[in-house]
């Protein structure tokens, strides 16, 4: 892939801090190994994934909310080594159209990423998410071809990956990828310390990391994999050795 | 649930008496329980579920339409003791966004209901089914969220439950819960007798009582369940023993 | 079917050519027995669909774009034997509404068919064909109910077939019908020879017919059947006897 | 088919009277037609269905159990216009092996059916009825090939379909094929009164044919329709026209 | 259930201390209860489940294995409040046939089970699973007909539940029922320190157990449910009300 | 994998020359790179799958069948670098039970691969090839644990991918990996040449080659992959970074 150089990796998250917990060992390994990397957040989650926030500071108004957020997700990214983009749609719900698919195409014919990360097609209790998934693999369509906004350059070959959501069972969520992140956990454990406003999900997304990791560590034979995140392949693999 | 007091029941159907057919029975027993039981109807089904009434009465205008359904449906929910609130979004096609969403989360932080009923999330005869279904999800998930809204009450914790499309295999439907509902069945009746304009069903959704009945009785083991309705939970169950 | 009359076929394609490629031989077929066929195609292509003159052209503007490939559309169904209707709503994104759907319940009703063909509810690589897939269905729906434009004519009972996508596996697409092309796939060739601007697809095309013929062959253990198409049926069979 | 001949059926059945209840009408549509239609009794149902007669009679042995079974199936098959063999596997639990799968290479062989009818490959409440249809499946392929009984003449094409389970939605039996048995249902009525030995299921399988006949109507727009029966086909459908 | 007495529950596991890890919370729930519970080892896991002692004991016999499998697997269900009974099968592979699942009938007669735990019907990566799941459904029939055995009493209704498989995506393991097993936690953690053999699991199942806790709680909306042990529904709830 | 090694690989082939139409073009990748591969000929497909010499040698024996067969396969696999062995299991049907299954684990342990290829897991048009499937499963579980055979030794971490059926949809077969074998495809034609007894697919297989390296091509973006073969892996991929 990409001649030597390290892929770049975009990517695309609903709200303010999805990228942290479903995604965060994967971008620091990335942006460890040279890649640069990218994160696209589509809105501050300032209604549904800052309860914390609303809880505590009642009469808060929605841009104090925001803006609280965006600090928190641009301290994460800093610490996993990623560039920060907000593109401040609203959440929840989060309804895209026309207008939102052709931003993501300038976003991807902009950024040119060789992998993508987002979110899996299914999340039946929180709707946000698959809204971004079809959303982008719209965006993901339209920028590989030439006819659309013809004055900018064509995406080339991407690979796509879904990360995990909250209740992986519940939204038909089967992994086929599992990352190991066990060199950069504690980096891991960092971003998500400093997201404070739903401080109840650090604890329980280490286990998710350790649990995942035992699986992914049975399956490999490889008991060194203490942490990992699990992802589902959105194209087949093509190569000519497997992987 | 809900501390001794019978939990409330909020039943989403989109056209005007979708709910007599797929859950009357259901309503009757929670109604006939104590329950509060809130029936939202989110359109008349002017145009799509009254073909008896404009083919029997060409010219009629859409409110007179709507009129005699309104009235039906009254009538159908004062028998199996439920009350009702009619939306008026337009049917056929029923294309639902943003407002739409947030109205359905007023209703339900109004009501604030334990227990909602509502479409299956697949039925490529009839879309506007899974289009209330994916709206009550959305909603579900902003009623829960303090961001949204935020000046009324959240909602607790909420059971749903999907009833039985008109052609279940056909929306892959695969229930996991019967309903009994021999000792209401008289009242699901007499709510499919006042439904004067879809006279076709009357018969088919007796004997569908009976089959679901006859299913019910031979899992459980129970020769007297003659009746039942057919439903598929949203969430796993939680509990301390199985149910 | 219709009293011996053949059956008159309605094709639903989301871009110019879509066609040529999924049941051009299918069209072939049903022309040649006397069917009266009809395609609608929702957009050109223009944009997502025409990567060749984009590329060969610079500059080129939409409009220009759009009458190529809607010389291509017409003589291609020139050969095929079928009349074309062309709605021009935008392609890549196509994000289809109420609108949208209330056309196609007019192209419907205007047409009568007893056939439907379009595409299959899934594909994640060219979302532009669920959308049109989705919106087939809605129409099919509303087409049918007297209190849709009820100044107009309901259809009566239409059969659906939902065609092969290019990658048919990652599509989730699994046919249960083939049609045996086999004494009309000259003139699918030559079909696909008119379509200049995706020149890539022809042979690649006339391998996937050989690849289908073989399995229908197999299946039916009938030797003659050199090419076939492959379709997904919308509703189950309903006879006297097994077909 | 056949050159003009009307096809034959081959019914293979776990227990004594599976057939009646779940292909009885199509077995009488096909004898009426002038079909030769033979059924394929893999066991008397001896020991699994046969509870009625346990019940009624404490201390009746195997064999009269037997004898019983034979001749309501007997009875039942004349009735209906077919031919019946008895395998006389034993029941409850059916455990088919190399033995099993070898007879009914030389069934299908000695037969030469154009049509086979068999049970759904899941049963979880009744798993001698899948592996019945597993063994069918084997000896299919066995059948066919010059190999397997080289003195003996391999079959030619068959088509395969499923009937319906007791309780399909919950074996994931999704019909593709209902066959319209209103003008025969006198005689699945008939077949099933002599079938003593269950009764309970006599009045349960008129309404479960009302029921599919209900669902078969709606779906072909025919309103004469008013018993069906349900099937899965086993492979696609090939034709050079949609069925 | 049971006319107000507690129902009895039979774990049926495949070696000797599977039972701990998938469901020794929910034991322990029902032991505490007032049930009688039972375990049903059909094998002492002597080949497949017990690396550590060949392992660390070269030249050790199979017997020997056998017997501190078996102590191991008494001081665990002790702890936990259950009975145990060992079958002393063959595992790794297990191949059970006829005379195993007589026995199983035997078994279940004998104990008069209103609650069945198993294992999931599917596992590839541990196929000794799913063969016990099988013959454990044809158990459950061949149990509850008087023809079998027609000298023992038939089983009344039972409900089974299917409790997880260590890779659970892996094996489309998708839980529908959680157990809050918060205050019997203690009691697990006891059982599986017992368990010598296996203490690479111990600290990844109270990882596991706490991982279902969190998303129990989520599910339920209650944050005192700190572990809880996953399970899959054989067959739909039947009841009055909704569970 | 293997500290530099080529990885060795291992064919579990259920009749004669599976291996040569499935993944002959893998095979001869990984001989010519330096790879060690082995076939593992179950059985020589003498009746099931030579037909033609069943045809046109009539009153041939099964011994001169197999003899046949076996110069086929040994050809083929020298042609494509790979050594082969053939354990003479009985095909058309195949039934294997616990003696195969050890007989696989010695296999497994004596070769010790590193990659396994067989058959995907349903075909219900040819169930000798799930049967292998199976029971490679079962082997690959008990070749990895100490207590089976404890006198050999145990294999490491093997990854497992099933090749492509006949008729792959018909089989559920969803390929997620397709190899690239556009510069060993000459070889596979010669190995498919040689296997005189089936000429009826040389044809036919160089033509699936090519849609699959279509399909391959368009997911990959690179228009050199001419030739393709598609597989399904049995495990998730772990590793550091995506493949």
């Amino acid at each position: 892939m990409n001649n030597g150089q390290k892929p770049s990796v975009l990517v695309i998250s609903a709200h303010a801090v999805d990228f942290v917990w479903r995604c965060g060992g994967t971008i620091a390994r990335y942006a460890k190994d040279g890649s640069r990397v990218r994160i696209l957040d589509l809105t501050f989650g300032e209604r549904g994934e800052s309860a914390e926030i609303w809880q505590s500071r009642p009469g808060i108004t929605v841009d104090e909310v925001k803006r609280i957020r965006r600090e928190e997700a641009e301290k994460a990214s800093q610490i996993l080594g990623a560039e920060i983009r907000f593109l401040d749609f609203n959440d929840h719900p989060l309804v895209m159209g026309m207008e939102h698919y052709l931003i993501l195409v300038e976003e991807l014919r902009d950024f040119q990423p060789q992998i993508v990360l987002t979110h899996h097609t299914e999340d039946p209790l929180n709707p946000d998410h698959p809204e971004v998934s079809a959303a982008t693999y719209r965006a993901l369509r339209c920028a590989q071809v030439p006819g659309v906004k013809p004055e900018t350059t064509v995406t080339g070959p991407i690979k796509t990956f879904m990360f995990e959501p909250d209740q992986p069972e519940f939204c038909n969520f089967n992994p086929d990828v599992f990352i190991d992140i066990t060199d950069v956990m504690d980096l891991k454990v960092q971003a998500m310390k400093v997201v404070a406003s739903q401080t109840y999900l650090h604890e329980n997304y280490t286990r998710r990391a350790e649990y995942r990791g035992y699986l992914a560590g049975r399956i490999a034979g490889d008991k060194n994999i203490k942490y990992a995140e699990a992802f589902k392949r959105f194209a087949p693999f093509v190569g000519k050795f497997f992987s």
